[in-house]
């Protein structure tokens, strides 16, 4: 059996696999419930140990909100989970369970699972952009998840699309989170990423117009994306799909409005397929790839 | 024996080399001279057959202007050579050489060739940016090339850095190559690229003014790609190296004031080594991959 966590700001998910990745029982918990890195680690290895019925664990993947350092099994400090610095998040599940721990940042497993699993499947290299509050990327490349030297490659949300842009809380000008993010949203309507794009596919005229203006600057990053890594298909997930229908038109208008692109290799662009299952599926998928 | 032909508007180089890597003979021709396809086709295979002392050439790699269609070795229609409208070049030398030709872009091998002997020696994952008349970009990760799914990865050129910024011959408004390209860099000088950075070089106020306004541009584009590819190196190369004691200052500055690519990953910043050699020493080391 293998296993793959899910630790995100609001939810833990645990789930046991086979070894071809099929999952055969889930469990899940509040994060803030369990509060500590120390409990959300009890909590989680006390779960593989129920759901395996105590037969051996040979692999663990967890996907966590970076920054990461992969190499090292470490939470540096991500911002939506305050008070988890520098948490070796890998060495202290090991010693509880006793077999190797994988972590990687969540959204490159959630693109993983999204790979394996859902949206992009038959591909063999794709872009995973998911856009909530926050935006972020997992590449794909011939079959593999890359992850960079350091763990940081497909931060898409901080790439700069307008130097004299507005001021993001990264510091940065004119980045992606700067124009899309859950912040830049919510200033002119005062409502959280997720109501905003639930307003939108209710056809509030405001939410429309605004999430279309993110949307074209969304664009400008995909083409980005386009002429750097030159993807078969760019998945995106996250709360925007929830409204799906005012943002796919735009995403697809503008990333054919380059003409540097030409038909013959314009990405295919996607909606994900897994919701909020993709980090789970991923965090098993890369608990496999360690076999 | 294997062999290497870096195919560019101006020469074609051909070097041949041991299975290690090592050249061990060169000859080179001025492309506007062979004037069609098929007539360098044949002095490139004359070449190696001579260079080669008739000995079996295994395998041979081509680096030629982008766009290329690498999984067909096929020259797509590139801007700096009048003529060649989808030509079969990979094909071509196969009927004459009888071993398996290998087809790449160009700003690939030079990064490529860079990454196996030069600026790039020890390094797992670099960016190699070729900053001449036009930008491009040779993506090492985790020790291969990787050249995206239509062989168009590293168009780091046509990034959009500002969508309000002047239009480039591209047809995009912003991109890096209609802030640095060489059309950019001479609108206001008119000058050349290469004479540009040799008068930065030589102190002229009005051309390091514009070569470093380009550069901050420039230091925007390596700030995306840190944050995208996160790689432990960036080389730069193409005619940019002649000034640069000029252009590397501003480069460095504007990749350290974003305060969200912080120290530990931040990339090192590395000038070319290989110079013209680059693309020759990368159609070699791609041969040899295919070996």
């Amino acid at each position: 059996m293998i296993a793959g966590i899910d630790l995100g700001a609001t939810q833990v998910r645990v789930a046991v696999a086979r070894s071809d990745g099929r999952i055969v029982a889930t469990a899940r918990n509040r994060t803030d419930a369990l509060r500590t890195p120390r409990r959300v680690v009890v909590w989680a290895s006390d779960q593989i140990l129920r759901l395996s019925d105590g037969g051996p664990v040979d692999c663990v993947g967890i996907g966590a909100p970076g920054p990461t350092d992969p190499a090292r099994g470490l939470l540096v400090n991500p911002p939506n989970l305050r008070g988890w610095k520098n948490v070796p998040l890998a060495a202290l599940l090991e010693e509880l369970i006793d077999c190797p721990v994988h972590l990687e940042n969540d959204a490159n497993l959630a693109g993983l699972g999204e790979f394996h699993q859902g949206a992009g499947r038959g591909i063999r290299t794709m872009v995973y952009v998911t856009w909530s509050t926050g935006v972020g990327a997992g590449l794909i490349l011939d079959g593999k998840l890359f992850s960079g030297a350091h763990g940081a490659a497909g931060e898409v949300g901080h790439m700069i699309i307008d130097p004299s842009g507005p001021l993001d809380a990264c510091g940065q000008h004119g980045c992606v989170e700067a124009f899309c993010g859950g912040k830049a949203l919510a200033r002119e309507l005062g409502a959280p990423a997720e109501q905003l794009f639930d307003r939108a596919a209710d056809g509030d005229t405001r939410a429309v117009a605004r999430v279309r203006d993110a949307a074209t600057h969304m664009g400008w990053a995909l083409i980005n994306l386009s002429n750097i890594i030159d993807p078969e298909l760019i998945v995106m997930g996250g709360g925007v799909t929830r409204s799906w229908r005012q943002v796919a038109p735009v995403l697809t208008r503008v990333l054919r409005s380059s003409p540097f692109i030409k038909a013959r290799r314009r990405p295919s662009l996607r909606r994900a397929r897994l919701g909020d299952r993709a980090g789970q599926v991923g965090a098993v998928e890369w608990a496999r790839e360690h076999l």
